[in-house]
């Protein structure tokens, strides 16, 4: 398994041929996204929440993602996933992954890693996400249970609506909450939730849960309430959520082909030629990308 | 002008009739990128530019743009420019523009509006973005010459080496240098940019610039500095500048394009029905976008 995620990495040209192999195996697990600032406990807890599925027998994945710098293309290494307790469980897969190019990182290759954990058989597989702005977007738009942890004094509920946390949480954590500060975090986040989410009982409203992940406090609380949103989804649920991720990951795909078309173009009727011909002023760029189309179509 | 930019905004059909107007009336503007975190001083320091500018007889556009929340998909306002001393002034034009979507914004609006005021005989256009990470990295793209300010006490050199800060800047600026800690922060940028730039006569070595925009002081050393870079391009720097960044228009445009070709298949063969067909395990993602990609082409 750590050699296909391996060739997810690499984009190794093998990997058409291993999804398509894979892809009767899929659609098993449940995908939980762990993710919040820096410094919040996101690898303890992660380990935590491993324990305690452990201890119902599951078999659990875990994808740790760090983010690249966009400016080198290299990894920020730093929050790499510290689990040794679980190194030696044989129904325990971890995985470091560096998140590939600037941008298309978590949505190109992290479904691909999910997809070989889940055909591997992992009943639950917990990614981890450094969350900051866009990566929680896309860690939402990945996972089928996301979890935001914060932590007391990092910001009141009003400040968390700002940073669009309340609108990708599923269950909000707040972790180390034998700290100053844990209960005044909870209240806030609290009001937030029953401000901004309507109160149907058709819409989920994300539990604010206390933990303590380094003791393992508060853990089975907010295991409690990611299976609980799993329930409220329902089959249904989860179908439309793993359709939007899958036609987000097809659609990449596509247009990663296409982009390949166009950069195989020869230089006169490519995006070079185009582009002089847009810097002379002879061109718009309009019609600089019609052009493109034409040629790869 | 003011219409054209709206338009540019909405995203409106007549625009590449507009664009195809303008062409041959664009290439003459100095496009300089204005950036860094907020609170810095970008939009005093824009002004300051203005002045100077203003001061030689140029006929100057500015651009300031505001980052859209990825969540919301509205503008964050906040840091709109406040320019009330230009107002009056027939020979500045100043538009602020909220970008478009959540991360198309930039690359996508803004050389369209750059393109209007180029059009309109701009000879410098000062393109102000709140610089956090990947904006910096697409005002970088867009200027031909980027100012990148920072602030005594905001990060020594290291710090703004491993932000990449260095690696997009043309001239770095302490602003509130009359502040405490300016000294060491001029200091570690120097020694940061001797550290991690090649001191051959090819390549261009961002100097550091103290100023006080507030008050004026240094701002001709800065607007010197822009000047400086922009005769060490020289017409053919310029040129290659220009067509990497008209390159990635063209690209952005035609994949538009192909996306919303693929946006408008029936849901059988289109995006929907794919991703059905892959939660279900009955194809994989690359068989998915190659048969999405049959479909466009």
């Amino acid at each position: 398994m750590a050699r296909l995620i391996s060739l997810v990495e690499d984009g190794h040209p093998a990997l058409r041929e291993v999804m398509s192999a894979l892809a009767t195996h899929t659609g098993h697990a449940h995908v939980v996204g762990v993710t919040g600032a820096p410094g919040v406990g996101k690898s303890t807890m992660t380990s935590a929440i491993v324990t305690a599925y452990r201890s119902r027998g599951r078999r659990v994945g875990v994808l740790a993602v760090d983010p690249s710098s966009p400016f080198s293309g290299g990894a920020l290494l730093g929050d790499r996933i510290r689990m040794t307790e679980h190194s030696a469980d044989p129904e325990v897969f971890i995985r470091s992954m560096a998140s590939r190019g600037h941008l298309g990182g978590l949505s190109w290759a992290a479904p691909q890693a999910l997809r070989v954990l889940d055909a591997a058989g992992c009943d639950v597989v917990v990614l981890e996400t450094v969350g900051v702005g866009q990566s929680e977007v896309e860690v939402a738009g990945t996972a089928d249970t996301t979890v935001v942890l914060l932590a007391p004094g990092m910001g009141d509920g009003i400040q968390a609506a700002k940073a669009g946390i309340l609108e990708v949480a599923d269950v909000l954590v707040v972790n180390k909450a034998d700290r100053d500060g844990a209960d005044r975090t909870v209240r806030d986040l609290r009001q937030a939730v029953s401000m901004l989410v309507a109160s149907d009982p058709t819409t989920w409203r994300p539990p604010v849960v206390r933990a303590v992940a380094a003791t393992g406090d508060g853990v089975e609380a907010v295991v409690a309430a990611v299976d609980e949103h799993l329930s409220f989804l329902g089959t249904d649920g989860v179908r439309a959520r793993r359709a939007h991720r899958a036609a987000t990951e097809i659609e990449g795909l596509a247009l990663d082909a296409l982009r390949a078309r166009v950069g195989g173009l020869p230089g006169d009727v490519g995006l070079d030629g185009l582009a002089a011909e847009v810097v002379a002023g002879r061109l718009d760029p309009y019609a600089a990308a019609d052009r493109l189309v034409e040629s790869v179509t």
